[in-house]
């Protein structure tokens, strides 16, 4: 019955009675920076060389990590959490093998991160004191996702431009197969019935909206605060001729106003911050009428824990994937009731490869927009998050909501799957 | 595509913009108690009648209360949480009109319960700091599972005894049909294999276990502390020729042992408490193979609150239904994944409508088992619970977990909802 995950499961490597690697110098000046490393690790399944020389080794090794010298080596001893993606950005570390494999490897021995020093979770814990007012929201967005369609567009799928996950109705799905299907498992979910009306918090370059007004014949208000994709987004339903049914509104989804019979956010609520999930909450809340039902999909994971400290710098910044309990603080205080939730992070980490290997194939024209710098950044980064799906680090939890008194909601979930 | 809920609908009554209820006596002496439970209650939609007098009314009355006399209205107004129950059960106090309409309309009108008044509150806290141990657990269960099966088996379906909610494929499906179908739906979930192994944690009757080793060819190990449960599962699965693959264990679920394919617990978690829920958490980790899944199948809440005090006296000592971020805690502090959860409520409301319809039907056997106090009590039992799944007070829950780490889970739900 069991719908075989044949490629996942070749990124994920061999898992459990591993023997133990071993360090394999004795004399060498940092014995003791390498014995805190590998134990920091928890005994990764890699060769680890350092200036050209072997020094530490383990059996069903997923690759090599090439450590320039033993500088490099005393920074990523330091903070191997910050410093991995770092030092391979600089080109200070190279990974030799499959980078997806070998950093699923090396994540799966990782202790829990409760169980890490105390200083790693101090430092990711600072990170959490941070507030996404509206304009640092702004400024947060601005970094991400501004810095030129034409580069998403090199290596998103080329139907709807989603830089979310997405769902493959089977292994041999396209990318762009499977960012449909997704979009329709979303729309699904809604219940969605032509002449209704949804509100979109976090619309991306507008997919979404437009997949629902051409296909299920609702009108979408769908708000974003990020220009380069608002700009994109009203061009693209201009030039389809779904300007009418479309309304892209370059603004924070605490402005959103009226009332819908259906709410939806798909990849925003990492950049909301704990913190502002009672006001989203409200939001929802307050625009759905009675009888209507919201979806918030979002990265998550299986308990609290810090956003990788090198990808919130770098990457995303103000970011934060919550843990179910936190994903309940958006409902709890707002009188909303959890109809369904669905985990599809093994969709992200295929979703995540996809990307990494288009990404791969347009490197040349990467470069030329940026520097080299920037195209190691962008590699880790899509490699490190495969890695981090693929190995359980991180969830992607779809929520299905709706007001607490609403009866007129599906018994079973069999219409989600009934062939139409 | 929606399944059309008519019958739970026509429990529902009307929501709204009702308008408000009016106090019809402008010199009763008790006019100031009449005054404070309406205020309490919110305007309820009903009628109530003191000592024959009509002293409130409201425009779509679900029906009418009678209240035997002043002093009976003076009980109800000091504490209606606790005193509806008790009331009525004592016959002080009587409900004319459809029963479960009637409290579906009063419970809808509720306030939130952190609305409610302080002292109300800080009472209904109290029973949270009790702790289900080992030996107040057992105490607990033999309050309301060793009552007898003789009257359980009046009143629940006669194919697999269950007292749990039923998951109905069609609003036409008998009592039996859908527990059946209920009992499908959780070894799906499972996706349980012929050969495989299952440890079930409060096994009541022992129905399920019996339905999975007859029909998924399993052997199942099931543990429960009510003597009457397990002496009548054993027989049964005896007479049925099921001894050989499965064992009932009269015995706490803290104390199970071995390594499992499959955990599964239906409806023993309300009798668990919030403390215990790590401890759960870790004996589902401890028994569960690498690649096994467990489903937790409760009654729930969409945010905290303690349980009705009424019904926690007298009915189900010790019992609480958790919110989903509390439900986490069996599975954030032991590295278990959720990979699915199901809000099935309106199956609630409806089996708790045939359970009752068939109690009625039993009326005069339950009287000759025990006297008209018990009768009552067990009617508003049945009446209030179905009235509260009925008004989205009460949820309930399905959730599929497994270990973080294990990607041999499949990709989508499909194989959930395929035809064999």
């Amino acid at each position: 019955m069991k719908q075989q995950s044949a490629e996942t499961l070749t990124i994920t490597g061999a898992l459990g009675d591993q023997a133990r690697g071993k360090i394999l110098v004795t004399d060498h000046p940092q014995r003791s920076l390498i014995e805190r490393l590998i134990g920091l690790a928890n005994y990764p399944p890699v060769e680890i060389l350092v200036a050209g020389q072997r020094v530490y080794t383990a059996p069903d090794s997923a690759g090599r990590l090439l450590l320039r010298d033993g500088a490099t080596l005393m920074k990523l001893a330091r903070h191997p959490e910050f410093q991995l993606g770092e030092l391979y950005s600089n080109g200070d570390l190279e990974f030799e093998g499959d980078i997806v494999s070998l950093l699923t490897a090396i994540f799966q021995k990782l202790p829990d991160f409760s169980q890490r020093p105390l200083w790693i979770r101090l430092l990711g814990k600072l990170y959490l004191l941070r507030n996404n007012t509206i304009s640092r929201a702004a400024h947060n967005i601005h970094h991400h996702y501004d810095i030129g369609n034409e580069f998403y567009r090199l290596w998103l799928d080329t139907e709807a431009m989603q830089y979310t996950c997405a769902y493959f109705p089977g292994h041999d799905a396209t990318l762009e197969q499977a960012q449909l299907a997704k979009l329709d498992h979303v729309c699904r979910k809604l219940d969605l019935q032509p002449g209704q009306t949804v509100a979109e918090a976090g619309c991306g370059w507008g997919g979404l909206a437009r997949h629902m007004a051409r296909h299920y014949g609702v009108k979408v208000k769908a708000y974003n605060i990020s220009r380069e994709q608002v700009a994109f987004a009203r061009e693209k339903a201009a030039a389809e001729g779904l300007a009418d049914r479309v309304e892209y509104v370059l603004d924070d989804y605490r402005n959103l106003q009226g009332e819908f019979d259906a709410f939806v956010s798909v990849g925003m609520l990492e950049h909301v911050g704990v913190k502002n999930y009672p006001a989203l909450g409200q939001v929802i809340r307050g625009c759905l009428k009675p009888e209507g039902r919201a979806l918030v999909h979002s990265i998550g994971r299986n308990r609290p824990a810090p956003m990788n400290i090198w990808t919130e710098k770098h990457i995303f910044p103000g970011a934060y994937p919550p843990s179910i309990g936190q994903f309940c603080r958006i409902f709890e205080p707002n009188a909303l009731s959890v109809l369904d939730v669905e985990n599809i992070r093994l969709h992200y980490a295929l979703t995540l490869k996809h990307w990494l290997a288009r990404f791969e194939d347009n490197l040349e024209r990467v470069r030329a927009m940026f520097d080299e710098r920037f195209v190691r950044m962008w590699r880790f980064y899509l490699a490190s998050s495969a890695a981090a799906f693929a190995c359980g680090e991180l969830q992607l939890f779809q929520f299905v909501v709706s007001h607490c008194q609403n009866n007129d909601v599906p018994m079973t979930r069999n219409f989600l799957y009934r062939k139409d």
